[in-house]
Order: structure tokens, then C-alpha cells, then sequence
């Protein structure tokens, strides 16, 4: 059994390998620049873990390993697009250091070399791993689609909004651990398991994303407190609040649309707080977290086994920042 | 055996079926839309006709022959953003109708649904025919990589403009025959010669291609002849007068850059003849077409189960528009 921080960094060290030919340099130098922003790598890990928790971690987990965070990453840079973000882990974006066309083809290929990952495992379960892989590629393709409908809808339901987040975020880290567990040979049900706890792990992990762009420690928090607020985003605090206030309240909101952003984000949490909205938020996010360790629970081996996998849970979902 | 009219017919039939879900509509509206505007699909019935040459055509073959025309468009969707256009066979183009970042994600998740296909065979050799469909998309890739930054190049040679048509255009009729041949059961003597059949038919098609911009039926052509010229494309007439034009006719190229469209493309038709360029272009075509045919009676299959192909090479290269 290896720790979290084993597999984080021996995944590190193996995927800063190169994935691409040299030539041409103008569609492979922005790939390598991308992948070399870095990232925490928690898909793959995930994967591997999945494995590790039923057998022994073999070549094949790596390749898949390799295969999803290659997947993440092209989804990132096409979102970063779609987006006009100008910015990714404090770096310019893909599209912005080398054009939109560019960038396009950059994350093209990169989904590309991901497949050639897949077409390298032994396993004899390739047919239902590479069902489940696109499956679940599908369905961050939609979540994005939905992220993106949303933004200039004037409202959107909480079971809108958790539906997208599922999608967008939730489903590549159930089907990461999901894929590694089907190469350690579990059974239906625990895939069926695993696939929940990452399903629950990615919930958590978004609401409290959005919480922390809230009420995250500044010093810690890495990006603008209220950000989400300024940018009028929809998050799991705008959304209840939008179904739970008052007459007064939603006039209140309506005028701090148009305020500059210190008031508005004083306002709006004033506005989150007197909802009650902050709290609930709270107690969204443990049901998740609570449902994710219960999965974790569930799943049919010894419990020492599981202890890297509970590691990393704890990990993400406790940060303060 | 089927003819080139039976399988062209029997696949478009079977590929007008949906093949994505519903919903996301603001998704999957515009991949629809897209697939519904058509196409030779000369790519897919190479497929099934590489399968057919030596073997049963199997459900595996329809499968693969889906993928690749799935495939194809996506690369034609993206390729649209990256090229700025407005049309695609006389309709709008997907990011033009539907904006560009549903039409970038519109192509993502096309992609994924080809390989969705392919996860559906059943053949042992489904490794090696994924990894022949990857290392295809890559290149394809790379092909549309290098004609962008060609367009921002001052000069670009015969070589690498050759290259650049082979990964563009060449390698997915290659591709797509030799993996129908593999389902058939092909050695690799024979999936060799038939990839080569499909790489001399893709180069010879693109030169006509270029020479028939120029010196097309103009009421067949269903564009506008010299349409290249105008828009100052790099094309095998314009790369190989470059290289042979004498210096009063380069000093004549540099002017009718500024020229009006009309007085443009005949001064350019003009020094193409002058320096025996619509000769050597119409000579060049005639090389690989001959290479293709070579390939074709290269094939050890009995010469009656070649007849369908050699009816498709036919059509594809004695068009006059």
C-alpha cells in the first residue's frame, strides 16, 4: 500500500515525462507548457488508488492514470477558451500565450494522446474501461455545455445546478476511481461504491469551492475573496439565497448588481448570512462529505487498505483555502 | 461485393441515425445540424470497402466506418473556427450559427462518440486498429497545425507543403482502408499496399483539388474558379511558380497581390502558364494517380473483388469541378 503523497509524487515524477513528438513545435510546445503549469494530479491518483485498493497497482493503472489527467487537462484548456480566461494557476492560458486556433488543436491532440494511453493496456475489461472513460468524457462535455447555458439564464434551480456540477466536476473523479478498481478486479458492487464516493467527493469538493470563495481565509485562499460575487456567478449560495429571499431582499440584490464590487460583496454576504444560506451551505457540503465517507465505509475490503483513500478525502475536503 | 453506389447508399442510410442523447439540446442541436449537411462520406465507404476486399463486411466494420466519419467532421467543425468560415457546403458553420464555444465543445464530444464506436467491436485487433485511428488523428492534427502556420509564412517548399496535404488530408484515406483490411483479415503486405493506395489517392485528389480552383468548369465547379489565387492560398500551383518564376515575374506576383480580384487571377493564370506550371501540376496528379492504381493491382486479392474500389478512385480522380 502506498500513502497519498507516494502516489501523488510518483505520478508527478512519471507524468512530467514527455507525452508528445517535438515536431510541430508549434502545436506540442503549448501542450508541454500547459501540462507544465503543473496541478494537484488527484484524478490519477484517484485511479491508482482505486486499484491499489483491490489488488496491485500494474502497468495498466499508470497508462489509465496518465490517459484521465491528459483528459483533464485538454478539458481545461478548451474551457479556458470558452471561458476567455486570461489566467490558470496564476499563468497566461493556453489561448492567450499562442491564439484560439492553436489552442483548440493543442487540446484536440492532447484528448487524442490520451486514447493512445488507453490503446496501450492489456487488460481484457478495455472494452468496459473505455465505455466508462468516454461515457464520462460525454458528460463533462455536457456539464461545460450546461456551466455555459446557465450563465446567461436569470435563474437556475439547485437541481439544475447540482446536475451540472455532477457532470462537470463529479463524474471523471467517480469514473477515476471507478477504472482503477475495475483493473484490481473488484466486484460490481464495489465499483458501484467507489463510483459513489467520488460522485459524493466531487460534490463536496465544489460546494465547498463555492463556500471558500466566500468565506476562505484571504491569506490562504490563493485567488480574490468573493470573486464569484463580483463576477455575479451562479453558486450554491446565490441559488438558494435567489430561492429563499424576500421581496426586500431580491430588490437589494437587484441593486447591488450595478454597485462597485467592495459593496457588493459586503452586501451580498450580508444578504447570505441573513438567509441563513451561509449555514446551509455548511450543512450541504457534510451531507456530501458525510455520504462520501459512508461509501468509503461501504466498499467490501479491509479497512487498513483503505487508508490512503481516506487520506486524500480528508485532504480535499478539509482545506481552508 | 457491394458497388461504390450500394455501400455509399447503405452507409448514409445507417449514419443518418442519431447518434448522440437529446439533452443538452444547446449541445447536441449543433452536432445534428452539422451532420446533416452531408458529405461524400468517401471516408467510411473506404472502410467498409477495405473490409469487403478481402472478407465479409462485419458489424464491426460499420462501427469503425461511423467513427471515422465522426471523426472527420469533428476535425471539418474545428477546423471551420480555426479557419474563420463562414460556410461549409453552402451552410452555415456550426460556430457561426451556434457561436464558438459551443462549437468547439459541439466537436470535443463528437470525437468522444467516435470513440465510442470503437469501443463497440469486437475484433481481437481492436489495440492495433486503435492505435492506428490514434497515431491517424494525431497527424491530421499536425496537418491542419502546419497549413496555419504556413499562412503566415512568406515561403514554404514543395516538401513540406507535400507533407503538410499527406497529414492533412492523405492519412485518414490511408488509415481508413488498412483498418476495413485488417477486420478482413489483410497480412501486412497487403494493409501496407492498400494504406498506400489510400496516401497516393489523398495526394492526387488535393492536387486536382488545387488545379481545378484554377482551371475548373466554372458552372460544375460550384465555386468561384481562382478563388485560391484570390485569396493568395498556398496552394502547388503558386509554391511551384515560386520557385521557378524569374525575377520580372516574382516583381509581377508581388504587384497583383495589390490587384483587383478579375485583373488578379489572370495576370497569376497567366505566369502559371508561362512557367509551365498547369503542365507540371496536371503531371504531378498524373504520378500519384498512377502510384494509386500500382498500389491497387498490388493487392493480392483477385482482381474482380477490386472493382469497387477502383470505381471509387475513378469518381474521386476524373472530376472535372
Amino acid at each position: 500500500m502506498h500513502s497519498f503523497e507516494d502516489l501523488s509524487l510518483a505520478f508527478a515524477n512519471r507524468f512530467n515525462d514527455r507525452h508528445f513528438p517535438t515536431q510541430p513545435a508549434t502545436l506540442y510546445d503549448p501542450a508541454v507548457y500547459f501540462l507544465g503549469l503543473g496541478g494537484k494530479r488527484i484524478r490519477p491518483v484517484l485511479c491508482l488508488m482505486g486499484n491499489e485498493l483491490f489488488g496491485t497497482i500494474e502497468d495498466d493503472a499508470w497508462h489509465l492514470a496518465t490517459a484521465i489527467e491528459l483528459f483533464h487537462n485538454f478539458t481545461l484548456i478548451h474551457d479556458d477558451i470558452m471561458d476567455k480566461a486570461p489566467l490558470r494557476r496564476g499563468m497566461q492560458t493556453v489561448h492567450d500565450k499562442y491564439g484560439t486556433p492553436t489552442a483548440i488543436l493543442t487540446g484536440d491532440v492532447m484528448m487524442v494522446v490520451g486514447y493512445e494511453y488507453i490503446s496501450r493496456i492489456q487488460s481484457p475489461n478495455i472494452r468496459k474501461i473505455m465505455q466508462l472513460y468516454n461515457q464520462t468524457a460525454v458528460k463533462v462535455c455536457e456539464g461545460q455545455q450546461l456551466d455555459m447555458d446557465f450563465e446567461s439564464r436569470e435563474r437556475v434551480t439547485m437541481e439544475e445546478y447540482l446536475h451540472m456540477i455532477e457532470l462537470k466536476t463529479s463524474v471523471l473523479l467517480a469514473a477515476s476511481l471507478q477504472i482503477g478498481s475495475i483493473l484490481g478486479g473488484a466486484g460490481l458492487n464495489n465499483q458501484q461504491t467507489i463510483y459513489n464516493l467520488g460522485r459524493n467527493l466531487g460534490l463536496a469538493f465544489q460546494i465547498q469551492d463555492d463556500y471558500l470563495d466566500c468565506y476562505g481565509d484571504a491569506s490562504k485562499f490563493g485567488k480574490q475573496v468573493g470573486g464569484d460575487i463580483i463576477s455575479g456567478k451562479k453558486t450554491f449560495l446565490l441559488i438558494k439565497t435567489l430561492e429563499v429571499a424576500s421581496e426586500a431582499q431580491l430588490k437589494e440584490i437587484k441593486r447591488l448588481e450595478q454597485a462597485p464590487p467592495a459593496e457588493k460583496v459586503a452586501g451580498m454576504l450580508a444578504i447570505f448570512h441573513a438567509c441563513g444560506v451561509d449555514a446551509w451551505v455548511r450543512e450541504l457540503k457534510e451531507q456530501y462529505r458525510a455520504a462520501a465517507y459512508q461509501s468509503l465505509e461501504d466498499i467490501a475490503v479491509l479497512s487498513k487498505r483503505k487508508e490512503p483513500l481516506k487520506q486524500l478525502v480528508d485532504y480535499l475536503l478539509t482545506r481552508e483555502y
